[in-house]
């Protein structure tokens, strides 16, 4: 199969784009390097030393014999040259992880906030406008994100993207109908995210364009088995305030003997995956693609749900590292129970990696291997939900 | 109270504008005149004649003695330019027309697709963005549409942007939940506006901005008492198939003998509402703005509905025209009911203007009136939802 994966530089893009490459689909990867630039804003890095993608796609083709070919296009914004590409390569899939993906980010300032929805959206949008204009039936593929659905819902499995309700009619009678989850954001990014759903619903209801959305948790991990192959082909690990997720910051921590820091009681529970499992769902995504006329498909990309503080424990009691409790600098409850519905890819076949059996080997191979790299004054999360 | 209107040189900015001037409201209007622009793009031109936004404001200073002024400001796209101009006028409330408010427009073509999703949603979000970061204090009003709501739930009247749901736990419990109401929006302009909504609710919740949304039914008639108190105030007449709204387009039709042309069967039921009406219920969301840490204020904006072949009966028997059905260029329902709530007005104080009292007024003194400017070339619409 033909897969074009939008975002294939970035951490989940990357270990995607070679993966579906293992499994013998003809990839091709866009991607503006805007994950590497905001890097160079920031003043970060990933604590693994990512290469060029010219070097990472030379690697791939070594160690796996496979080509694999890169186009550096705004998707965002050059529409013309994104669609121009569509219809001369005629892709089955695309996967779109072309997004500003982290909260903090988006909540930087002002500047950041108005990035987060003109590129989330527009490229979103013009991904959405460029199939319709191809004329191809072309199956969509989008990580979305678990946070479309807000943590508010006490005694109620997250269901898989859409509810049922019951409606009381002018008459008193009490009406079934099933309606796309109440969104629930939490940030500027997560937003965009509820806002995607209803480009998605539109294209799909108006243009019959099929789309599978990805609700997917936190990601955890680093490598998968692709990018194990060679060092060149190691993924992004992010540890720092904006892009740091909130276990591989610990895992860090922890590695660096630096107090691993709780936002608020860490008593929020998420939903995590492992990073080889995103790889895996995804490819199991693009596997089974909704029929012709069906409504928008949504799966929960998550494997396991833990609470923040917990999961502190957890690596302290492995790592001999402390922590301790600071301000949340979000706007968010500061407990919650989460139970997420995740029967679809379970049913596809997933077997799902938790954390009892993958996180040593992120201390061990990761955070403790490239510990030197790290650069202490970025832990710190700077961003904050309310001035 | 200082006002500041966005997009006010716009069908219902511009008679809003000195409506609240009239009303003793300090009025600066800002726009970058994009509806003038489109006319010149669709070679179109409104059925009257509508002066320079410099004219129109000498006039209005000279039969009201009221000062009102103008920035020509892009709003989605100078955002540091709206920003300075927040703080240093520092207004009251800020009214959001600054929209592209045509569904056929927003179909032509890729390219209007997607300037109206990049055009809105920017816009909506720099006007929040620009509020937070001033610190000031400014409830905004913005006008929606009935079309977030879709025309699809038999058997109960819509309420005003909030459905009361009941939704069954795990242990088979029915819990009651208040929701937005569930967007089903008819075209990509449509579908902004269900977007917007999410913007409202998020920096609502994490700000705690005071936003007013008005869902507004489909406007007709040209006039309001400000407009008529000199012919340089008159306002905007759309007749052509992008942006003449189903009412006007019959009543052009009918002031020049051209058989009115019915979408489909005639069976869509849609709201209404005058637009004296309009600038009435916007006058009333400006003086009863929610309090501080109230949830978006949602009111319904329309006083009536009709089914589109009875509008076209009802003015067929008026002007003896006759009509015919054609294929509907919409993706749409063929037929539906549709009842309304629109309590919050009729509360406030609202006495609607009904079609049988305004009717004739329209097609004297606005369709009979200037017919002579018709293009009618420019009447039929080839906008088309799906290719």
């Amino acid at each position: 199969m033909k897969v074009l994966v939008l975002g294939g530089d970035g951490f989940c893009g990357w270990p995607t784009a070679i993966h579906l490459s293992a499994n013998g689909h003809d990839v091709r990867i866009v991607d503006n390097l805007s994950r590497r630039k905001i890097d160079v804003e920031l003043e970060c890095e990933s604590l693994t030393p990512i290469c060029p993608m010219g070097e990472r796609l030379r690697a791939w083709k070594e160690v796996s014999g496979h080509d694999v070919t890169f186009d550096n296009i705004n998707v965002a914004r050059n529409y013309r040259q994104f669609l121009d590409l569509l219809v001369d390569w005629r892709p089955d899939t695309v996967i779109h992880f072309a997004e500003q993906r982290a909260a903090p980010y988006s909540m930087k300032s002002s500047y950041h906030k108005r990035y987060t929805v003109d590129n989330n959206l527009n490229a979103t949008n013009n991904v959405l406008a460029a199939i319709v204009e191809s004329g191809l039936d072309i199956h969509v593929v989008h990580l979305g994100t678990m946070g479309v659905y807000g943590y508010g819902t006490a005694g109620m499995k997250i269901p898989e993207g859409y509810l049922k309700v019951k409606i009381e009619t002018d008459d008193g009678e009490l009406l079934d109908n099933e309606i796309l989850y109440p969104a629930n954001p939490g940030s500027i990014y997560h937003m965009t995210k509820t806002q995607d759903q209803l480009l998605f619903f539109y294209y799909n209801k108006n243009d019959g364009i099929r789309i599978t959305d990805l609700h997917q948790g936190i990601v955890w991990g680093t490598q998968t088995e692709e990018t194990k192959r060679d060092e060149r082909l190691i993924n992004r690990f992010d540890y720092d305030g904006d892009y740091g997720t909130v276990l591989n910051r610990f895992l860090m921590q922890a590695a660096i003997k630096y107090p691993m820091t709780i936002h608020g009681t860490g008593g929020q529970t998420r939903a995590f995956i492992h990073i080889q499992d995103t790889v895996r769902c995804i490819a199991l995504a693009v596997a089974n693609a909704p029929n012709s006329g069906d409504r928008v498909q949504i799966l929960n990309q998550m494997t396991e749900t833990h609470r923040v503080r917990d999961l502190a424990e957890m690596i302290s009691a492995m790592t001999d590292t402390s922590y301790e409790f600071i301000d949340n600098p979000r706007n968010e409850a500061d407990e919650n129970e989460l139970h997420v519905a995740n029967d679809q890819f379970l049913r596809l076949g997933l077997e799902p990696i938790t954390l009892s059996n993958g996180l040593m080997e992120e201390v061990t191979e990761i955070a403790n291997r490239y510990a030197h790299r790290c650069d202490t004054s970025k832990i710190p999360c700077i961003s904050r939900w309310q001035s």
